[in-house]
């Protein structure tokens, strides 16, 4: 539950801060202005504004996909008790940013890429937002002059801030009547505490939506949306110089290039305390919902590998630990599966489990049954062995959408502070030990329980 | 609203039955066992069995995709209020075909594939049943086998029937738990009456699917599930010859293909009397949702690329006219857009919009005056040439997806009776006119109304 859609037509739930990806090499080490070839094909260009685009080149597609990663999400908000709340400003502000600039009106954006059949979205994180382009080759130079126009030079005008507003407060009660989307919030805000820059929802509350103001979201704009806070990731048919070109020609609107400035780097932290215990929502729903799970790894923790192995074992497919017994087996539920999210100071793991009302303790039995055999016992070798064959043949599928290469850009550069090659991430997978699986599975299997339940009564 | 898709995590909705798109000429012309090129890149091959082969070799890829279209859906089952029922038989079939042969357990099914991170799913769609596979292409001949396997010589046993069956009435809940498809089904409901085979919903009722047995649902495999009523369709890094001798391999279990029949013709059938009206029900969300509607085109009719570019006009994209109204200018929904749907028979076009419950009244105005203007005067030659950009970039697009082409073939030569290759859809679509536009707006949108309304109160 880390994402919140802007123009989709139904905002899909984005598990985009949450999986283990490759990263870039820090930027302060580099020269400002230069080019460095990361792995074959991929580039990486800092501006001397701060500026930083990473691409790569695609043999054999004919598409481009962009996105322009900022850093900031719900976590850079100031908590929702604050008289000066900004909570959900991030997503707000998103929003805010198709509505238009001094050159184009909120149609004429609309219409540019529809008229090329471009997809083009955006969504917030708690600790980034993106904005995102898949386009034709051809049309990649219009795409990045567009969000380039929206990003350095959007008016964010009253009018505007009010219709939004009132989208946004339907966005809210849409989210509201998902279960899944409710219990997933429940869930990190039982964790880390519900006025916490991690614990909170990032499309806010309608109190704090209501009481945002222009001059507060204007302030978030300037003070976030800076050249050395944004990663331009693009990845398809394109020449890295062209991508530079294109994006310095864009984003010097408004003066916005002209500072110079070393790239922010990846948010780091101290450890945050994680708090088990329980916490119900009386929903009137059909369903049960269950989020049960445990404090789980930072970010750059290295077994984040072993862990993924783990929890593809435990709830990652349909030959899963908890997809066998809890479906197939005992016909309990129709969705079961596990997950393990990380942030910079934090991470989460858990399990989720739609059923029936009369299901729910036998749900938890049998779920908790699974997680003390995980700590007890570890994973065999088969699942070891099948969990790496999952890992690896999912990276190498992806590898030929350029949204999915994209992205793995512009996450790593934004908030890792390593570079993987693919080639790296696959020998990471390789080397995961049994032993490893065993000793990351009693150390956070064993850890006090969370648990958040959303249904009737 | 038009499937329900089996083992992934949360069921999402995929509109397949729905899209205009190429299609395969009609088998029964072609000698049996006969392999032609339908253009180039895509070989078709009928088996004596009746089972046709259809492949597109994509080159620049490493991975391929694979599809068994089955051509039995809800339509194919028998009216709920019959004593012998079978609403619901497809999809809980389809379900049954994932939890074992004599060859291969369920478990086995699941770690085949789950050890190669291929993607691996189904769905139950009203016109047919999809099993598909993504896998690299080294292990396309696993994928084949095991999908064969399951196809020819499932066991259907009376555990797996009915721990599936608790499975399904979770699935139900989970449906009705999801306002979208709550008002989408309550809409065809309206449209074609409840009780009627395109009007009721896929997955059945608590009462269907609980009086279901497995000799009931025994026989309607053994019905449908014959090589004359199956179409494999793969994409990808792969040789038509190859993929032909692996389903001859795979699907020759059971003496599957031992008889001689001819390919079944897609369906045809008389017009379907669609009923206009209004009907609610009542749910405790936070939104209202609605669908607005009218009687569409059948699935064979020359105007549906004319209709496709008025629907993009009128909610198809963010510069869409409902888009710009409801959302940008009065900020009523987070969520509006709007769809046309084709059957052999009989076809709906409509609007959705999610709103909050003070807002419904408004929405209803804004839509029905958008849709009399539609009827009244067509739509403008800017918006018919940017609605053809925006057809001609998504089709473009998808095509570099192997799973999108796979599903092109496989619901071309199962429900169609004429190809089109890429280039004839782009002809078809470079080639409609304002005044084809303005008349079918003119008829159709004039048409009365059906109205689904779900929500509070």
């Amino acid at each position: 539950m880390s994402s919140t859609s802007s123009t989709t037509r139904t905002a899909g739930r984005q598990a985009t801060a949450d999986r283990p990806s490759g990263s870039a090499s820090s930027g302060a080490t580099q020269p400002a202005g230069s080019t460095e070839e990361l792995e074959p094909g991929v580039h990486r260009t800092v501006l001397t504004s701060g500026l930083r685009v990473v691409t790569e080149q695609m043999p054999g597609v004919r598409s481009a996909a962009i996105g322009v990663w900022v850093g900031v999400g719900s976590r850079d908000e100031n908590a929702a008790t604050d008289t000066a709340s900004t909570h959900g400003c991030s997503h707000f502000l998103e929003h805010l940013l198709f509505k238009g600039t001094s050159e184009r009106s909120a149609l004429d954006i609309s219409v540019a890429l529809d008229a090329v059949g471009g997809e083009f979205n955006a969504f917030t994180a708690k600790e980034y937002t993106c904005f995102h382009a898949r386009v034709l080759d051809e049309d990649l130079e219009l795409a990045v002059d567009i969000i380039g126009d929206m990003i350095t030079s959007s008016l964010l005008t009253d009018e505007d801030v009010e219709a939004e507003r009132d989208v946004i407060l339907d966005e809210i009660a849409m989210h509201d009547d998902d279960p899944d989307d409710v219990v997933h919030n429940l869930f990190a805000a039982q964790a880390w505490g519900e006025d916490t820059p991690l614990g909170r929802g990032i499309a806010g509350t309608v109190e704090s939506i209501e009481a945002l103001t222009r001059d507060q979201i204007e302030a978030f704009y300037r003070e976030h949306y800076r050249p050395e806070n944004i990663v331009i990731s693009a990845a398809g048919n394109l020449a890295h110089g062209t991508v530079v070109a294109l994006v310095e020609r864009a984003f010097a609107r408004n003066g916005f290039l002209a500072g110079v400035a070393a790239p922010v780097p990846p948010r780091t932290g101290e450890p945050l305390r994680v708090a088990p215990g329980e916490v119900r929502a009386t929903r009137p729903f059909e369903q049960v919902n269950v989020v049960l799970g445990m404090e789980g790894l930072r970010r750059d923790d290295d077994r984040r590998f072993a862990l993924g192995i783990v929890n593809a074992a435990l709830g990652g497919g349909t030959s899963s630990r908890l997809f066998q017994e809890v479906r197939e087996h005992r016909g309990l539920a129709y969705s079961v599966y596990s997950f393990a999210g990380a942030h910079a100071e934090s991470g989460l793991v858990g399990v989720a489990v739609g059923c029936l009302p009369s299901k729910v303790e036998e749900v938890l039995d049998v779920v908790r049954q699974e997680l003390r055999a995980l700590a007890a016992e570890g994973i065999t070798a088969e699942e070891v062995a099948r969990g790496k064959g999952q890992l690896r043949g999912g990276l190498v599928l992806g590898l030929e959408d350029p949204a999915s290469r994209m992205s793995r850009l512009g996450k790593a550069e934004l908030v890792h502070d390593e570079l993987l090659t693919i080639d790296q991430v696959l020998d990471r997978i390789s080397s995961v030990t049994v032993e490893e699986c065993r000793d990351v599975a009693a150390e956070i299997f064993s850890r006090p329980e969370i648990l958040a339940i959303v249904g009737p009564r």
